[in-house]
C-alpha cells in the first residue's frame, strides 16, 4: 500500500461501509453487485493477456465473441444452479458489467436487450411462442434493425420497404436507395442470423407507415448472407469496436406474411390493414431506458472520479511553498475544483437516477390502470435528464482526465475506454439537442396552460408563481433561495421564448417560430433540468441526513453544498438576468465554493473508496486501491507486443535502408 | 457534385479565393501549401490501402516507419532538386502535415523537431560540428528525454542523476527509482538511437542541478539496446499510437565527459564547475511553441468545421413544417449555433496566432539587442493563449463531431483522429491550468504595479482605468462597449483575487495564499485572454475590412459580430458581476446571436471552401468537396477486414459450439 494513500485514508471521518450502502440503494444491491464482479471479473479466462488496446480491429471483434460465449455459459451455470434466472443475462451483457469484460463493448447484447424485448412487445402470443425460446438458446441471435444510413432520429423518414404480394402471401422488402441501407445497428455486422427490421409497409397499393417485420438474414448452419441479403460492420468507430454494428440493405427479399410483428396492427391475407390499438407504452420503455444510461453513465463518471482522486493522492508535483518538498497534487485547490464538484455530481446523479426510476415504476402502474397524467411529465423529465447528465458526464471525464496529466493520457490510465462509453450515450438513444427541444414543447405547453390559470402537473408547478411577472425571493444564499433563483431564472427564460414564439409566429407557421426560437428553447430545458436536478437532491438528500449517522450526515452536507454552490457558479449569467443578486452576492458565493471544497479535502477519498468499485472493474494503472501508481504503469507499457523484441523488424525493413542510401 | 451542396454554393455573396488569400496570409503562402499537399498527399505510397483503424498496435508502428522514409527520400528529391532546404525537414515531419500522413503522430518527428534544435541550443560550437551532421543524415536518430514517470511540470523534481568521475573522465548516469525512468519522450521506444538526456549533475560532491547529456542508447548498427539501458515504448495511449513514446532506465551508464552539452555551463577534467551565462532565450523558445499550438490546433478545427459545415448541407433530417420535405439540418438553428460559431472562431483564432507570431519576432529581435521589455508580457499572453485555445478548440471539435450525430462516431467522419491530437495539447508543452496561473501571477504583478501608479505594459494597460474602482462605461452593445466590459470584468475580477491573496497573507505565505486563491486566479487568467483575443480580432478584422472587397468586408463584418456576440453571452456571468448589463440588455443580446447566424446562413459553405482544405487532408466521409456523403460512408464501411470475408472465424470457433450445447 502506497504511503500518502494510506495517510490520507487515515483522516476520513465517516464510516465508508454505512455510505457504500445508501449509495448503493441498500446492502442486498451492495452483496449483490460484489457477487456478480467476483464471479465475472475474476475468471482469468476473461481477463487479456494482451489488452485490447494492443489487438487490430478484427481481432478485437473475434475476442469479443469468445468472451460472449464464456459469459453466456456462466450465466447458464447460474440459472442451472438456481441461483439466478435468465433476467441477469441482460443485465450482464446489456447493462455496464460487458463493458468492463469487453472494452469494446459486447456483439450480441442487442440480442438481449432489444431483440427479445422486441419480440414480446411486438409480437403476438403465437410469434412469441415461435421464436422467443428460440432466441434465448441462441438458434436465433437477433438485431433491431431500425437506423438507416438516410434516417436515424425522424423514423418516419425510413425507406425501406415491405411490400405485400397476396398472390404469395408474402412481404417484398426491399431498399430502394443506398440511404435506405439499415446503417448502425448492433450485432448486425456478422454476428445475428436474424433481425426486426423496420421498414415501410405497403399493402393494396396504400401506404400504412412503419412496421417491424423478423426477417433471416443468415443461414442458420452456414451462417451465409442470404440471397438478396447485403450485410457487414460498418467499420471503425471511435469506440464500441466489438459491438458490431452492421449495414444491411434487401434487394427484394421475400418473407412470409407470418413474419410481421403483429401485436399492435396485421395485414391480413387478403391484403387488409388493420390497425388494433396503438402503443402508448413505448414512451414509458424510452423513458426506462434514458433512466438506464444516466445510471450507466454514473456509474462510469464514478469510475472516473475514483481514479483521478486517488492518482492525486499518490502523485506529488510543483511545491506550492518553496521550501516545502511537493505536495499531494489534491493539495493544489485547483486540482480539489476539477475534481471533487465531480465527486458530488456522482452522488447526487446516482440518486436523482433512483428517484426517476421509483417515478417511472409509479406511473407505469398507472398506466396499467389506464391513467396517463404523469407520462407527458415523466417524459419532459427523462428526456432532458438524459442530455444533461450525458452531456455533463462527459465533459467531467474529460476534466478528470486532464487532471491526471501526461499519465491520464494513457489508455492503461483507464480514462479512454470509459470517455468512449461516454460520449456515445449523447448520441444514441435520443440526440441530446433533439431531446433538450421535447422538453422545451412540454415546459412551452406548461406556461400556455400556467397563462389560462390552469392547475399544473408537480413537476412545473412552479411555473404559476410567475405567470404575473411576480418577483423573485430576495437572495440570501441558502439551498432554498438557490432554488427559488433558479425557479425564477427558468421561468423567466420560459415566459421569453414564449414571447419571442408569439412573435415570430405573426410572420411564419408554429414549426417555424419554433425552430427560430431553437437555441432560447434548448437553453429553458436546461435550466429546467437544473433545477430538477437539485430539488431532487434537496429531497433525497434531507431524507439520508435524517437517518444517517451524524459524522456521515455531515459529509452528505457538504456533499448537497458544494453541489448547489458549484451548480450557481456555471449557471450564474441566467440567474442574474432574472434575480437580484449583488456583485457582493457573487464575491460570496465564490468564496463559499472554496470553503466548501476545504471541507471535503479530507473525505474525498473515503467517498471515492465508498463508491465500492474493485480494481477489476477500474482496470486502471492510475487508480487502484493499493495506490501503487508507478509500478504498475510500468508493468503495463511492458505488455506492448513492441516491447517484445530488442528490435523491431521496421528497423531492418526500412530505417537501416534509408540510413545507408544516405550516407 | 451532391446537388444540395452545389446549390447552397451558389448563394455564397462574396469571392472565395479573395478570402483564401486573406485567410492564408498572401497568395505565396497558398501555393506553397498547395504544392505541399500534392506533392506529398497525392502520393499512392502514403495513401492507406487499409485504414490504420484496423491495424494493430504493432501494424500502426511499424507502417509509420514505413511512411516515414518515404517522406524523407521525397524530402530529399526536393533538396537535390533545389526546391527548398532542410527547413521543411521540420516543417513536414513536426508540424501538422505529419498528422494528415500518419494519423497517429510520426515517430522521427521528435528528431527534427527538438532533438537537432536541441543539438544546435545546447551545444559548443564543437560538439554541434561533431554530432549536427550526423543527426542531420539520421545516423543519429535522436530523442529528448526530460520528463521522468514521476515529473513532467515541474523539471527541478527531475531524479535522474549524471555524476561526474574524475578518474575515467566519464559521468556516471543513473535512475535512482522507478519514478526517475524517463518517460514519454517521443521517439524513443524502438525509434532512436541516441538522446538528450536531461540530469542531476553532480561533480566532486555537489549538485548543480539539471543539465543536457548526449546519451548513446542503442548500437548503431544492430540497433540493440547496450549495456545498462532498460528501453521500451510506453504503451497504448488515446492517439499519437505511432509517435512512440518511450521510457528509459539507466544502470549506472557510463558517458565520456564530452557528452554533456557544454553550451551555457561546463564540467572540466578535474570535475570543477563553470557557468558560462543563462538562458533567457528558452523563454523565446516557449513562446515560440505555443503559438505554433495554437495555430496547429486551428488547423485541425478548420478541418473539423469544414466536416461539419458540409455534412449540414448534404444531410436532410426531420421536417421543420410538417407540409415540406425534410430541410437540411443546417436549417434548424440549432445546429447553425453549434456550427457558425466555431467557424468564426476558426478564422480568429487564425488571424490572433498570426499577429502573436509578429509579436514573437519583434521581442525576439529586442531581445537580440538585450532589451528584455516585451518578453514578460509575451511570455504571459502566449501561456494564458495556448491554455484557452486548446481547451476551447477540444470542446469545439467535440460539439462538432455531436452536431453529425451517429455518423460523426464513425472513423470515417474524420473527427476521432482529430480530437486526439487537440485534446493532446490540452496537456503537452505546459499543462493548461499551470499556465493560467503562470498568466496570473504576470497579472497581480501588474495590478500591485497599477496600485503604484507605474507605467504598465501594453498589454495590461487597461489595468490603469480600474485602479481607483472608477466605474465601467455605459454599456450599449457596441463592439467597443463589448470590450470595455471585458475589461472592465477582468480588472474587477483581478481587484478581488488581488484583495483575496492579501486577505490571505495574513495567516499564509504568499505561496500558499497563491494556492488558495487559485481558483479565481485562473478565471481572471481566462478572461484577460479573452480580451486579448477580442482586440487582438478587432485590429486585424478592421484592417482586413479596409482593403477587402465590399462583399467580403460584410463577410468578415458579419464573422467579427458573431464571435463578439457569442464569446459575450459565453462570459456573461462574470461580465454582469462588473458590468451595467441590464435583463433587456441580455435579451437583446440574444437576439443579437440568432440573427447573427441568419447573417451567414448562405456565406458558411463559402468559408469553409475557402479554409482551401483538400480531401486528402480532410480524409472524411462527411466533409468531402463533393458532398457525396452516403457512398463514401458504404465505401468505407466496405474496406474493414471483417468485411473481407462472408463469415468470420469466430463463428465456428466460438458461436456454432456455443449454440449446439445449448440446444
Amino acid at each position: 500500500m502506497n504511503v500518502d494513500i494510506q495517510e490520507e485514508r487515515s483522516k476520513v471521518s465517516f464510516n465508508i461501509d454505512e455510505f457504500t450502502n445508501w449509495y448503493h440503494g441498500g446492502f442486498e444491491n451492495v452483496k449483490k453487485k460484489r457477487f456478480i464482479e467476483s464471479y465475472f471479473l475474476n475468471d482469468p479466462e476473461l481477463q487479456d493477456k494482451v489488452p485490447t488496446s494492443y489487438l487490430s480491429h478484427k481481432e478485437v471483434y473475434e475476442d469479443s465473441i469468445r468472451k460472449s460465449t464464456i459469459v453466456l455459459r456462466k450465466l447458464k451455470t447460474l440459472q442451472d444452479e438456481g441461483i439466478c434466472g435468465p433476467e441477469l443475462n441482460s443485465e450482464i451483457l446489456g447493462g455496464t458489467y460487458q463493458k468492463y469484460i469487453m472494452r469494446e463493448g459486447c456483439p450480441i447484447s442487442v440480442h438481449y436487450d432489444m431483440f427479445i424485448p422486441a419480440l414480446r412487445n411486438l409480437g403476438t402470443p403465437q410469434q412469441q411462442a415461435e421464436w422467443i425460446p428460440r432466441a434465448i438458446n441462441c438458434s436465433i441471435i437477433g438485431a433491431y434493425a431500425q437506423t438507416e444510413m438516410g434516417h436515424g432520429t425522424f423514423v418516419r423518414g425510413l425507406e425501406t420497404t415491405a411490400t405485400y404480394d397476396p398472390q404469395t402471401k408474402e412481404f417484398i422488402v426491399h431498399s430502394p436507395t443506398i440511404t435506405a441501407y439499415k446503417f448502425w445497428p448492433g450485432g448486425l455486422g456478422q454476428t445475428a442470423n436474424y433481425a426486426i427490421v423496420f421498414a415501410n409497409l405497403y399493402t393494396l397499393g396504400k401506404s400504412y407507415g412503419i412496421h417491424g417485420f423478423l426477417i433471416q438474414l443468415r443461414d442458420e448452419v452456414t451462417h451465409k448472407p442470404l440471397k438478396g441479403i447485403t450485410i457487414g460492420e460498418i467499420g471503425a468507430k471511435l469506440g464500441f469496436n466489438s459491438v458490431n454494428n452492421g449495414f444491411l440493405g434487401f434487394d427484394n427479399v421475400r418473407i412470409p406474411l407470418k413474419n410481421m410483428m403483429m401485436k399492435y396492427s396485421e395485414v391480413l391475407e387478403n391484403g387488409e390493414y388493420k390497425k388494433s390499438k396503438s402503443a402508448v407504452l413505448t414512451y414509458g420503455t424510452m423513458t426506462y431506458i434514458r433512466v438506464a444510461i444516466v445510471n450507466d453513465g454514473t456509474s462510469l463518471l464514478a469510475n472516473a472520479a475514483t481514479i483521478a482522486m486517488r492518482y492525486s493522492t499518490v502523485r506529488r508535483q510543483s511545491p506550492i511553498d518553496s521550501n516545502s518538498p511537493e505536495p499531494r497534487i489534491i493539495d493544489h485547490v485547483t486540482q480539489q475544483m476539477k475534481i471533487f464538484p465531480i465527486i458530488a455530481k456522482v452522488i447526487v446523479f446516482k440518486k436523482v437516477a433512483e428517484q426517476l426510476w421509483d417515478n417511472y415504476v409509479q406511473v407505469t402502474q398507472e398506466l396499467e390502470k389506464e391513467n396517463l397524467d404523469g407520462l407527458a411529465s415523466l417524459h419532459a423529465i427523462s428526456c432532458c435528464l438524459k442530455a444533461v447528465c450525458t452531456n455533463e458526464t462527459t465533459q467531467a471525464v474529460q476534466t478528470l482526465r486532464l487532471a491526471c496529466g501526461g499519465h491520464g493520457f494513457l489508455v492503461s490510465a483507464g480514462f479512454s475506454d470509459i470517455f468512449k462509453f461516454v460520449t456515445a450515450a449523447q448520441t444514441y438513444e435520443g440526440e441530446n439537442t433533439v431531446l433538450l427541444l421535447q422538453t422545451a414543447r412540454y415546459l412551452i405547453k406548461s406556461w400556455s396552460q400556467a397563462l389560462k390559470g390552469e392547475t399544473l402537473p408537480a413537476s412545473v408547478a412552479y411555473l404559476a408563481k410567475y405567470v404575473n411577472g411576480s418577483q423573485p425571493k430576495q437572495w440570501n444564499g441558502s439551498l432554498e433561495s438557490i432554488l427559488a433563483a433558479f425557479e425564477a431564472a427558468t421561468a423567466g427564460k420560459l415566459a421569453l421564448a414564449f414571447k419571442h414564439l408569439q412573435q415570430r409566429m405573426k410572420n411564419h407557421s408554429l414549426e417555424e417560430a419554433t425552430n427560430l426560437t431553437g437555441n432560447e428553447l434548448t437553453k429553458v430545458a436546461e435550466m429546467h433540468c437544473y433545477l430538477y436536478l437539485l430539488q431532487s437532491a434537496l429531497t433525497s438528500f434531507k431524507t439520508a441526513i435524517k437517518s444517517a449517522s451524524p459524522a456521515l450526515g455531515q459529509v452528505l452536507n457538504d456533499v448537497l453544498e458544494l453541489y448547489f454552490t458549484d451548480t450557481t457558479i456555471h449557471s450564474l449569467g441566467l440567474l442574474l438576468q432574472f434575480n437580484n443578486i449583488t456583485s457582493d452576492d457573487i464575491e460570496a458565493l465564490e468564496i463559499r465554493l472554496d470553503e466548501c471544497l476545504g471541507k471535503l479535502r479530507n473525505n474525498a477519498i473515503g467517498l471515492v473508496d465508498g463508491f465500492d468499485i474493485p480494481d477489476t472493474v477500474l482496470q486502471s494503472t492510475l487508480g487502484a486501491y493499493d495506490g501503487n501508481v508507478y509500478t504498475r504503469i510500468l508493468d503495463a507499457a511492458k505488455k506492448s507486443p513492441l516491447n517484445q523484441e530488442d528490435v523491431n523488424k521496421s528497423f531492418h525493413m526500412y530505417l537501416k535502408p534509408f540510413i545507408k542510401s544516405n550516407l
